[in-house]
């Protein structure tokens, strides 16, 4: 098909209902048609949209093993015609995010997370094989440079994020704990994410329950990662659904002024 | 250029480091080349993430006047190396969402809200002259012919959102009330809601503090547009950044169990 015929194509597609290819047509069309940045009135809508986040309430498990929120109502239906919630929140649960501030009494607050870097490209680094081996396995440099050496490089602006099956543990004790009560689930190695560090990469995201590995005795990539001024996503859900490099990630974190993080809404576009 | 050169060009695409227009390139081949629905392994990244999110604490106007969000310290980084906050949150704070459990006691409850209902075209009415003569102005149904007669059909699946300029007069006590206390802002009206209503929408949007207007004396949007299952976001911020239409918004509702609805990080994308 030649540009005429594309351009063309994008014209009768505006005219058109919303569809996955109605906005990639248009989009791919600004491209083809001028190589330079234009404005894009597009849908740029998705194939599939997966939600990578679990749905939680107090039952949902925590570092701490205690409730990650409460319920109370604030307003009844049967009194006043609608109804509100007054919830008790520890921000660390459910799927959540760890800001700078988390871990750094001077770094970045939720809220100050720069919006580019909310939208992402993913990379999945798979750990599952490793993980059935050895709930506290890990992602290392090396498990990096071979996703790079089967992908490419790490896309510019990226999450990483680490996938061990562990999403779906959740309503299991093991998501957290081995068979002696001790903390067991995969994390990042700091070999990892100090080889990350030296790349373009907006964040790291686990689908367990911490950034470190259960048996980290020191939280040694939390005290790096968070206070060089990036992020986390802990509870991850649905990676499996994603292939490893090209889905988007979209982090609604949330933005409440000063927060050290909370939960959030992580929603992939492919 | 041809069909065969824009594939050659994805691919050299593909090597490259991630930009806007390498996603769309690639996205707009799938289309260009098949002309049916594949796997999009593409970076879909947009040129431009726009924050339709207020950042809160507890002076942001509420509805009912009260603080939305209320922070105490649940551990100390001083203490222990880290922080946490223990936060108390009414649902209908900050920007966020009204999901149909929050006027109906069988509606869905915000975790239950399809994911593709998340990521919708956006279409923006703007009623910023009319806003300007009356607080209380109203999107009304001529107001939604109007944009279609200029734009075209709303899009299947779109979010709609009402901009009136009120986002700006946040920090303002008339953001919420007029010089004699009285709530005064705009809304929608409900002759909009029931011809939207008849429509492919997924939610309604207003950059001001309810879907229904300041004087609303029965909240006949809200009981309406609710109930039937439908969403809406109260207190958008940064509609002036988006052209009316050709913007996809991402809704990162929160996902507790049983919400009513409750704070949310909006983003666009164009």
């Amino acid at each position: 098909m030649c540009n005429h015929c594309v351009i063309e194509n994008v014209k009768q597609n505006m005219l058109s209902r919303r569809s996955l290819f109605t906005g990639m047509a248009i989009a791919g069309a600004a491209v083809v048609g001028s190589g330079v940045k234009t404005p894009v009135l597009a849908q740029q809508s998705p194939g599939k949209v997966v939600d990578l986040t679990h749905a939680y309430d107090g039952s949902f498990p925590t570092f701490d093993g205690n409730p990650g929120i409460e319920y109370e109502w604030a307003v009844e239906i049967a009194k006043n015609g609608y109804q509100i919630h007054k919830l008790t929140i520890f921000e660390h649960t459910g799927t959540h995010i760890d800001a700078p501030f988390h871990f750094s009494a001077d770094g970045k607050s939720v809220d100050q997370i720069e919006p580019e870097k909310l939208v992402a490209p993913l990379a999945i680094i798979d750990i599952t094989d490793k993980a059935k081996d050895d709930a506290n396995a890990t992602v290392e440099a090396a498990d990096i440079e071979a996703w790079i050496s089967a992908n490419g490089e790490i896309p510019k602006g990226a999450v990483v994020a680490l996938r061990s099956g562990w999403s779906k543990k959740v309503t299991d004790p093991s998501f957290r704990t081995d068979g002696a009560g001790k903390f067991a689930f995969p994390g990042f190695g700091k070999s990892a994410t100090d080889l990350l560090a030296t790349l373009d990469v907006a964040a790291i995201g686990v689908d367990t329950l911490s950034l470190d590995p259960g048996n980290s005795a020191d939280f040694a990539v939390h005290n790096t990662w968070l206070p060089a001024g990036r992020y986390g996503i802990e509870c991850l859900n649905n990676l499996e659904e994603l292939p490893v490099k090209g889905a988007t990630i979209v982090v609604g974190a949330p933005k409440h002024k000063g927060g050290t993080g909370g939960p959030a809404r992580i929603l992939a576009l492919v």
